[in-house]
């Protein structure tokens, strides 16, 4: 088996929902374009206030994914 | 347009359902006295344990909104 | 009232539903063998990303409870 | 039980005493103007030195409190 | 000499022009209210940007004031 | 001579009377369990406030020791 | 208004004239090949010295754009 | 699939060859008393030094393992 | 001397023999796509273990490059 | 008034007694080739153990002192 | 090419005018005593307010110089 | 036996060869000048890369030697 390189990127996801649906988000959308999405960490957990509420919570993770050949 | 200044608090919301249920609880408790608060972010989430279970989630926020002149 | 002594653990607990899911996990089963456990704190929250979703996600708490004599 | 919201605020108590005693005096300090103060986090220990001697102990503390209804 | 107790706040200043800029108005609105501040700390250096551009800086200090008997 | 592995755990202490007090009651209780306590380190202070006095220090500190063949 | 996703990159600006010139490059530069930079914050300030003086400033910013769809 | 729950412990290893061989003397002490270790970190690399020389090497290492049903 | 950009990647290399080795990896890796590597930083030492044994070492490293005009 | 620099140093004050002497003891010793010490900060708070007991405590400080012309 | 040793030093530089003058004031200051200072990373930005105004700046820098033969 | 006073320095050291072998240099380059250093501690582990490899290591450590009356 060989030695494999994997990338790492900082992602932020929004979401009107939930801390979890952010993270959804935002893996959905990084799978687009990049295969071999492996893992992500939480590294933030913020949000907008609007009226007394939270209007959308933001939400940065780190993802790795394999560099491939 | 002039320069803004915001301040900053430090809350801790609780809650026996979910942790993004303790962020909107601290959110909407201090919307009663404070206007114009425009973002938070999560600095801390722990909780109480009773019975083998999550009695309740404590999570801490820093909260900004804006000084009036 | 005498002065206790608490040990702290780090456990990881997994789920594929939720953040919230995975700590009551990690409780649960922490439950079965320790008692007296009183709080505990999310010191990382991490996953596992499959097919561009997230397959599972692994949070991680430190848990206290009563050293007995 | 209702759901409680906590506010923390940081102080810093000096002494020319010791650690302890700066801290206490942040506390009493604080209960004058504040009830409900419920614990105390201690998150930096400095001081000033005069004649080769610690002239006195400034101890930084965040404290949190139950918001009222 | 009796034993002084200070209180933090955080606040974020804005600034257009520069870094000190954005400090130096954050100190001035707050001594509006605030007697004693004797010293700041600065603990966050972002900014949003427009057309490429730093369109302002905003700042987050800490600063401290002697609480009054 | 061989290579030693250690075990690190962490405890908290607590104590009515000060913060190394706290410190003497955990590794007092530890070393009723487990022989060969080398060091420790503090990793946090904290405490209980009541009738706006310290009711409790609560002092967590990391303990080493020598795993045993 | 639906979810956006941010993306966020490090950068190093240098400048032999100021902190906040490293930043404006830095910024200036990303802004030909990355439309939508919507922010930025500092996170390392360092720099080289020649014959006793800076002789040019290094800042590291992390700055956050929209993923187009 | 089930969901599972891992402990994670911190180990010190030594050695008077290298950090690589620190590392794996605390795994390899470990893995006498604990089956199903997964994974391990790096959290403090140390050393003692005697005649102007590495004596040994001390790294410490937070290891984790599946909780057995 | 114009003012240089820089721009910093986050990389995990992966080696069954030692630390340098999975750092030299990623170096050797990135350096096929990317000219102008100037300096890496480690950030994170992790690895898996199989049997008892460390199976391979995951060495996560910050590497700067020039912006090229 | 001139523009002052000073220059901070680190030192582990020991004692047998308690967290408080270890520091004065630093700052005394120190003080006997430095004039022109002015503050410092508790950086780190460690102790060896033996017998069950807290040998001796280890507190590490940083100190600051005027450079002069 | 030998290896060569660096040492690095702890400075505070202040200055009524801005954070970059206290920085260059520091760097200045080292440069009449130390040779071959070769870079510098900012690590504390505070100030001291007298009358509502940023009295002076206190910038905390590390240098780091090549240790001689 | 009396109470020590121990003063701490951080160095960097260099190797084209190894983390290992950047340290052993920085240990043995302050051992000529330094008598009774007794532990070190890794900071930062950093690199310059040149054509597509590790070029040299430089790994900044902390060390601690005994100070004599």
């Amino acid at each position: 088996m060989s030695n494999h390189v994997y990338k790492n990127l900082e992602l932020t996801g929004t979401s009107t929902k939930s801390i979890d649906d952010a993270v959804r988000g935002a893996i959905a959308k990084a799978s687009k374009t990049l295969r071999n999405i492996h893992w992500f960490e939480v590294t933030e957990t913020r949000g907008h206030v609007a009226d007394g509420k939270v209007a959308h919570w933001q939400v940065t993770i780190k993802v790795g994914f394999t560099l491939e050949d």
